[in-house]
């Protein structure tokens, strides 16, 4: 495949009239391909079947001197603190566990920060006027829509190959009104980078205007490696805490994407004051959070050795997805020079750039013969990608083959839509 | 046993002496009994053991054409959504199903209304000034907590045996910054009581000057009879909307104390519009609430046939214990003429109203030698009872031999701090 801007205008009409006939036979099939969604397969939920039975009797549900089925251990049970703390990188006491969702704690911690304000020496964040926060992008849309429901102006910071561009955070809050930032810091959602050790450390020594601005550490792919080798990724709220800034970073994960989506175990990490204080809020919220599915988690994945021997086996599901993909986009578009895109070692996605202006185009060719991707810009503040380049390819869901048919697709349009901009179709 | 007051100085000058005897006796026996907590105790947690295998593979985890092992379903399984609208009295469509905590979920509503507007037409709490929030005490410690950390002011009302004193209620929500009401209209926490049809037809009518005034009708104890003609609890939110105010009601439930405590599932109710738009902002929060835990439940308790069936067996477990307090006040304190009681026919509790000026201190008599109890003045805002009468029984969760004991050591410091009243020692 050679660069189309290296075709002649004659190869470069051959071409698409050549795609466009692909195109319509494709839209003939009546196809339904979804490469859409950040969800695990349905074999990879089989992988955690043994979670049903990890708990088959009351008898079986003392922890912590208490009958886990009755009220009460808001914290969380303590051997679960321990094995979130050591996923995140907190001692058990700085850990609370809670219900299903990470998103939901991170909801409930802006929340808090709203109404009460985020640590017990400041100011609830209403009535500070108006508020913005920073959003490195591309970046996770269920994270902006927070920030936006909660009427702040988003702020977009450009993502790059090692975290977010850290001169731009650093100079953008100096604003007191920025109050905080969202990150994915391992295998970010959609680029599937790693924050490296610099990055991480450059945020452990942010001075924000705002004594109440958040680190919201979302690292909702803490254990999910591809390979054998995967990212390592330096402890924020321990280098934080060292520099006497530990009030800035609030860090959260989940089962998730280990065992059930809709089921698993989530949990938040903190400095101990902030633990503290934002405990004797959700006193007011709940008695406890569901310790059961706590305790079947513990049973079925008691250490971090039984979680990684885990993960390799939803690694040997999801390898082939990826690399299906990174081997049709290698093949066709990559030496085209009609795109470019991210080769992550982990995490769910695949951010794929192509040419400028032709983001939403793509998409939308794709919907019209039945395969659904995300939309485009949704990656973005606003969900507006200005430069209107950026798909975010989600390949654990479909069956390989359905995988195969839809990136093969996904390619076609990709091409399809660069002809277009360049014939100024 | 005489009334007090109509014995001389000299009768209750010995009645004393033999009290202090008995009283010094059982201190030194180093007990440890437990009143004050509304858990249900382990040989009814045992009734659900089967919820545990209820669903034993992924296999058998489809419902709504989804997967409900993955992610969504934010509203709730259909079928469990159906289910708790038979129990609150609202069609499935006007239910969501949440996790494992009404109490989160009244807490949520607050939050929402504070940071968004309880409806969609109206504006936060926050920013509206000083706000209020009527407390029908006694009442849910709780409840009143939830309120007085939003900032409200407490506004206590007297709650009478057929519900809350709706001529104070009718007269107090006139103030617009009066902004709602706590109930749990049925075997009411503590008193027992069931809001009788007119003051539920009252509640329906209800003009309050705030438009987003808010009727938390918390019916934790829907199902929860200790004899078969329990209580009927008419309809608020059906009655609410036949009158065009529907939007005011947000009721809510769980199966708390008819399975786990700790892992059992929650739901609300509230009219459509308002589910819409407390939906969106739940949309927000979460992708979606444990549904693995709401199909166990579903396969166990299928319906509200099966539901009264299990209640039953409940019932059997709790109706000696409850017969157990009754009975010994009905010897020991109502012909003494120191104490009134409730007779719940449902719920968890029992209200005593001791002597004025009196329930301090029997509190602080039974901590003294080891029987803990709610503390005096628990169930009213600022948990300030202003006649430091009333004492919350909680019979469920000692067993019956340690509830025996620890009724009998009651009833001796209600009758010791009579006599310390009487004879001014």
């Amino acid at each position: 495949m050679p660069r189309f801007d290296q075709m002649s205008k004659t190869e470069l009409t051959e071409l698409y009239a050549d795609l466009r006939r692909k195109y319509e036979e494709a839209a003939g099939l009546g196809l339904s391909l979804n490469m859409a969604r950040g969800k695990p397969a349905a074999d990879q939920l089989d992988l955690s079947d043994e979670l049903f039975s990890a708990v088959s009797t009351g008898k079986d549900c003392r922890a912590d001197g208490m009958d886990l089925r009755n009220y009460g251990k808001l914290e969380g049970i303590e051997d679960c603190r321990t094995f979130f703390g050591e996923m995140l990188g907190a001692p058990a006491s700085q850990v609370l566990v809670g219900g299903n969702s990470a998103l939901n704690m991170i909801f409930d911690t802006l929340m808090r920060a709203m109404v009460f304000g985020l640590h017990s020496y400041t100011e609830p964040w209403m009535g500070q006027g108006k508020l913005k926060f920073l959003c490195p992008c591309p970046g996770y849309d269920r994270h902006f829509a927070i920030a936006e429901a909660l009427g702040m102006e988003l702020i977009p910071v450009e993502m790059k190959d090692d975290g977010p561009d850290m001169d731009a955070v650093e100079e953008l809050v100096k604003d007191a009104a920025v109050k905080g930032i969202f990150c994915v810091p391992k295998y970010s959602n959609p680029t599937g980078i790693t924050f490296s050790d610099a990055v991480v450390r450059r945020f452990a020594a942010l001075k924000p205007a705002a004594k109440d601005f958040i680190i919201v550490w979302d690292n909702a792919y803490a254990v999910h490696d591809l390979y054998d080798e995967g990212d390592v990724l330096l402890n924020l709220l321990s280098e934080a805490e060292a520099q006497g800034r530990g009030d800035m970073v609030f860090a959260y994960t989940s089962t998730s994407k280990v065992t059930f989506p809709g089921a698993g175990v989530a949990a938040m990490a903190a400095s101990a004051e902030n633990i503290a204080y934002h405990k004797k809020i959700m006193g007011f919220q709940s008695i406890g959070p569901d310790k059961l599915n706590q305790l079947r988690h513990l049973r079925y994945l008691p250490d971090m050795k039984a979680v990684s021997a885990h993960m390799q086996k939803h690694a040997e599901l999801l390898r082939p997805k990826f690399e299906t993909v990174l081997n049709a986009l290698d093949a066709e578009v990559a030496p085209a020079g009609i795109g470019t895109y991210t080769r992550p070692r982990g995490g769910y996605f695949i951010s794929l750039d192509v040419m400028d202006g032709c983001a939403s185009r793509v998409w939308k060719l794709l919907a019209d013969i039945g395969v659904e991707m995300t939309p485009a810009g949704a990656s973005f503040p606003y969900k507006k990608d200005p430069r209107d380049r950026n798909l975010r390819i989600a390949p654990t869901f479909p069956t390989l083959s359905e995988l195969k048919k839809a990136t093969d697709l996904l390619v076609l349009c990709v091409k399809l839509a660069a002809c277009e901009k360049l014939l100024e179709v």
